[in-house]
């Protein structure tokens, strides 16, 4: 049901990129929304496809075999929904990956002895080889921590970074936003003073036993050092061992492999505009995910969505005076080669783009649409709420758009709703 | 996250039944509302208390040793929040189980041999004890067909009721109640046609493999046929193998077991009123739960954030004017012995009821409030919902309240919100 509503809303909102809609029409086009959503509600095929994509395919991080397999899979799913077209866009991606072998990690206490810990290697990290790393751990809060610590305090040692996410704030990507920078530079800010390794707090608002992994980056003048998210529940007992025992060894083993790049691809269908077919508006998600999940909410759902909105189109004969493409966008999470090679080749044919569209938040109840464009053009967007509001989508608020359809800014743009 | 939410929501609703607020006061109360929401979403208690029900408890069906297990709890963790007083509310509870044997059900094909096919009993069923019942299927989609086809073509027969909840209604409790009465009384309808038993398509939109059960009931003057659910992929199969074998026959099994009533309990914890004390204001969820899954969206959620409101009155010192009674109801699911008992004691003590709210549509992300009274009462809430937009609820609407509280509309109440 909720992925319904949610796919329903984006349906929705494209149609009204679409369609200018008059005062006198208002009724005719109640009916036309109220058709979109029935036909949305009543079919079932997205949710089996993205059934299929999660346990079938499972997770697959670019340049993987499984990502290979979203690839093709995803190619033959558009191909049967009668687009005018479906084609396959290389890009190079990065290949990482979290090695074959699983991570490992340990600390001893005086009390309880070993204690084993369930860690993930950060994606991008490089890896500790089979001998790993074993150091004092140092917990810090933040950066500036590090700073007021420095090289003294802090070299040879393996960094903690431990500041949770602010669990007051009602929108969860803003408590994302405020402590992810530990995991994206962490393992940058503690190898300036010398850190042999990272271990960082994972990135969720629950307590539980699951690490988080995500990606982080190396500034290529600072030596590189392995970085790996531990759990909150085990952060928190860290934490509390480490006071105790002020200079706890921690150990941990990464396998992690990097390879030269790799060719794989976005999934393009699309539907020719019939009054302006050189004006593109882009409806995307993203193909590959993690490893450590099936990739179902992080973004089967943005993708599966996608797809339903070409069935729509479609079945339901709406005829966009503009091209609708329908992209599978491939390595959202390591590199974002998908989305960056999408606007080089937007750039290299001199395409027109008019609008972008992208659904990476999860399938869950649907709210309403960011915008990542001018007050002015989201005022635009006033006299189609009425549309929304009788199916509980009431946010329509400036803000970020998606990772892989922001590099469209890049292009002189014709127009933007 | 999200449970948070629904709790944050509901323990505002509950303050804005107790506090009048004047326009002057609007920063100072948007403040407070504020401090609940951060308070709300900083602590973890809930999900825990939530975990331990569900998991180390478990499914706690009325009756049971693990709804007496949820009883003694619910209790010591109401003990636990500092309430004035906390104490058990007798209840004579119906005994009824699935009984020790899983149910068991097949059918042959000419094609594919012996189809085992997983069953459910529903709730308050007759068993069809060891040997079974085997019959030819005959598939209706509501009582209208049964009274067509009559005796004729019903006597010795299953009757299979495959009417599918209706996918186009964006309230899917809507859907339910189109649906759920072949669930409720379709054993007594066909067996007023001589049916032998009756196999019901399971109450949920998903296309899945899991039958769902529910409650039924017999007609004390019709004889009692055996009745079980079906999931929804197997009710589309079984429909189609009979269309193809119009003679196919349908052997099952359930063990149910209906014992003389036994005593049970509401949980009930109380923070005494600083100015009515003798008004009450009745906050509630159910305790128990079918024995299928763990009961954490029916009505798990709706226990922990009773107790959550509790919590929050305690922590933030906030003194209620009238009485309130945090009531873990028992029985819901079965015969509503908790809710039709707490009246009845309400009656003999002559209690005044100002209030109630129950929470038992799932744990998911709160949209808003259902009223179970006059429009007139409704606009009265019109000044605070100010105070509740800028959390995303945004529904406040005439409709039903919750099954446990509605027994309290015997009584004169002194006023309702």
């Amino acid at each position: 049901m909720i992925l319904y509503c949610k796919i329903f809303s984006f349906v929705l909102g494209l149609v009204f990129l679409l369609k200018p809609i008059t005062i006198n029409a208002q009724d005719a086009d109640s009916l036309f929304v109220s058709n979109i959503y029935k036909e949305v509600l009543s079919n079932n095929d997205m949710y089996q496809n993205l059934a299929y994509l999660c346990k079938n395919i499972g997770g697959r991080i670019a340049g993987s075999p499984q990502a290979a397999l979203a690839v093709e899979w995803s190619k033959k799913v558009m191909e049967s929904l009668g687009l005018d077209t479906v084609y396959k866009q290389a890009v190079m991606v990065r290949k990482w990956s979290p090695g074959e072998y699983k991570e490992a990690a340990w600390y001893y206490t005086p009390t309880q002895g070993k204690i084993d810990v369930e860690v993930c290697a950060l994606g991008g990290s490089i890896g500790t080889e089979w001998k790993g790393i074993k150091a004092e751990v140092i917990e810090v809060k933040n950066f500036k921590e590090l700073e007021t610590l420095g090289t003294k305090s802090i070299q040879g040692r393996i960094v903690f970074l431990n500041r949770p996410m602010d669990p007051t704030l009602l929108n969860t990507f803003e408590s994302y936003g405020g402590a992810v920078d530990q995991r994206f530079k962490g393992a940058e800010e503690a190898a300036k003073y010398g850190a042999v390794g990272v271990i960082v707090r994972s990135m969720t608002l629950s307590n539980d036993k699951f690490p988080h992994t995500g990606i982080m980056r190396y500034d290529e003048k600072i030596p590189k050092i392995p970085a790996i998210a531990i759990s909150t529940k085990d952060a928190d007992i860290l934490s509390a061992e480490n006071k105790k025992i002020p200079d706890l060894k921690f150990f941990f083993r990464t396998m992690c492999e990097s390879a030269p790049d790799v060719k794989s691809h976005n999934v393009i269908g699309e539907i020719k505009g019939s009054v302006y077919p050189d004006q593109i508006i882009t409806i995307g998600g993203h193909l590959d995910s993690w490893w450590l999940g099936e990739g179902a909410h992080d973004d089967g759902a943005g993708c599966v969505q996608t797809m339903e909105i070409a069935r729509i189109f479609i079945k339901m004969g709406i005829k966009p005076k503009r091209t609708l493409r329908f992209v599978m966008f491939m390595d959202e999470e390591i590199a974002q080669r998908g989305g960056r090679g999408y606007v080089k080749y937007a750039k290299e044919k001199n395409e027109k783009h008019y609008a972008a569209i992208e659904s990476d938040e999860g399938g869950l109840l649907p709210k309403g649409f960011s915008f990542d464009t001018t007050q002015a053009k989201i005022a635009l967007w006033e006299p189609y709420k009425k549309y929304f509001t009788p199916y509980g989508i009431y946010e329509f608020t400036k803000g970020g758009s998606g990772v892989d359809i922001h590099y469209l800014k890049e292009l002189d743009r014709k127009s933007v709703v």
